[in-house]
């Protein structure tokens, strides 16, 4: 990345080069133990308590959506931070930038979608800020929402994910690629035979229900921008053990696998905004499946893969036909303004 | 306000339109103890800490001007609303929203200065987002930063002001206006005799600087959008005191009183992003003053008023040529963007 070049969609895509930015500008010149990490939470560890914190900024496009709104995303999207480091959500703050002209009543649903959401998750929206700009210079409204939760002192250990050791097993908690393919259908107004759902939700109580015993968690993910691909290729870099998944026990539904191959994309990659990745001890896997289960948004949670030996620094996909193939890191933009 | 109108520029002017908004829809919906009080910074109470946490979006144009850029009042406007809240700054989380083609160049230079800034306020960027969005869907870089601080809990007082009494002294830590006429002399391409220069600055080693004893202080806010007026018609809404000011004493740059004559501004409602606002009891003005003018950003304070039981939920200003008139909060918007 040199100084001439210019910011390109891609660099906000959550993978390859939205890591290229992070490292070589923020990481740079921000440096700190906490930032380098590279949670999507920081662990602070404050004279007498260990809190985490976390920001997101939302732009998605259309910022109304079949299930749910900007709104409905810029909490949960928030919580789901906060929970999947093992953290408990308490408080979010909300900055708002608003387009002029932008309808008040659009703005009371959007803010109705948050208090609502807000109280499913039981956090409290305890600090704001709005700013207008003239038309043209945004496009309708983004959000801002920082969160801090508070972490228990036996739940240090998800967050970094060092206590992974080769035979844990990676679950998913759900079906892959909702969220991308709602906003796709929305914005191109595709007519399918059974209407896809976002599945923007706060994730605090599934992750509550997997950690009555914080010990049979290694780590947490929310998958969201990057899809699962990215999460593990991040996950196994650099490190001296592996990830095997395999393909076939991916849940994805049909009406996504569909539209997937029409517009060439792999839902490995797709956002997901009500989806998280675990990695468990391998005697806790079906424990830990069965609490997912029992779960309005794990129902349908799955054991896909597990932690390797065999390829360190590497996560191998072995797919249905029976072929095996490296999982990249998501290069250049799938669907921009996605969350 | 009612569902069929539209967003205005006022809306984000920081005065009675965006206290309006923040009432009608925000307080409604997000309803609860801590986000009613409407200060800058929420306090929240944690099992055995007490801690400040603020949010702010930075959509300034242009983005770097005389005095600084978007980043640099980034951190120290967050900063600030930590620090008057009678908080240590700790934790800073950024999001930024980038339009594609943003030069790499200016980025860098935007998170260079964000990164001295906070080396100068002593605090550490933990956390931070990345978003991009298509040419025309922002006007190049909006910057949200949310910040963390510790409150001691001899300073519990400063953020609700519940200490005001009649007596007390009003000081403002230095000159008025400047941040708001450097933005407007570069985006106008004023040539001025004197090049006014943006205030931005961290103002926590001076808020260190007068809590030496917390008791001697009774409130302190940041001057910033919607300028010293609307602070004063804040403070004493609905409250069993009123605010005497006097205009002689105000410090205003000549220069900027020039230009305010030339565009009939009101500087009293001009933004600052380096000045603040103090109450003391009257046995301390002039400790606090000292203490205020070693300091590099409050050499030119001075005590501008005081509170007064004779006129209660009004703050008057006795003008230059003698005359006295209330001082209202700021209607419709004066310079969009200003942080």
């Amino acid at each position: 990345m040199n100084r001439n070049e210019v910011i390109l969609i891609g660099h906000g895509s959550g993978g390859r080069l939205t890591r290229e930015l992070i490292d070589e500008i923020f990481v740079k010149k921000f440096d700190n133990p906490l930032l380098s990490g590279l949670h999507d939470a920081s662990i602070i560890e404050t004279d007498s308590e260990k809190i985490a914190f976390t920001t997101d900024s939302y732009v998605i496009d259309p910022i109304f959506f079949p299930g749910g709104n900007i709104g409905k995303l810029a909490i949960s999207g928030t919580v789901n931070d906060l929970c999947v480091s093992g953290s408990i959500p308490k408080y979010i703050s909300c900055g708002f930038i608003i387009e002029e002209g932008l309808p008040i009543s659009d703005l009371e649903n959007i803010v109705t979608s948050m208090a609502s959401e807000a109280e499913r998750a039981g956090v409290f929206i305890v600090a704001g800020d709005t700013k207008v700009v003239k038309r043209g210079q945004c496009d309708k409204i983004f959000i801002n929402t920082s969160g801090i939760g508070i972490i228990p002192s036996d739940r240090l250990h998800i967050s970094s994910g060092k206590t992974i050791q080769p035979g844990d097993k990676i679950l998913v908690s759900g079906t892959l690629g909702d969220h991308a393919i709602a906003i796709l259908a929305a914005r191109e107004n595709l007519t399918l035979d059974e209407e896809i759902q976002s599945d923007t939700a706060p994730l605090n109580k599934l992750t509550e229900a997997v950690l009555v015993h914080p010990s049979d968690l290694r780590f947490m993910r929310d998958i969201t921008r990057g899809g699962l691909a990215t999460i593990l290729t991040e996950v196994c870099e650099n490190k001296d053990f592996g990830i095997d998944v395999d393909e076939k026990n991916i849940p994805i539904r049909q009406s996504v696998k569909s539209i997937c191959e029409l517009y060439g994309f792999d839902p490995l990659y797709l956002a997901n905004e009500g989806k998280m990745m675990l990695i468990v001890r391998q005697e806790s896997e079906n424990i830990i499946l069965q609490r997912l289960k029992t779960e309005k948004h794990g129902v349908d949670a799955t054991i896909i893969g597990e932690i390797t030996i065999s390829h360190p620094g590497k996560a191998i996909l072995k797919s249905v036909i029976g072929g095996r193939r490296i999982i990249e890191m998501l290069s250049g933009e799938m669907l921009p303004r996605i969350c």
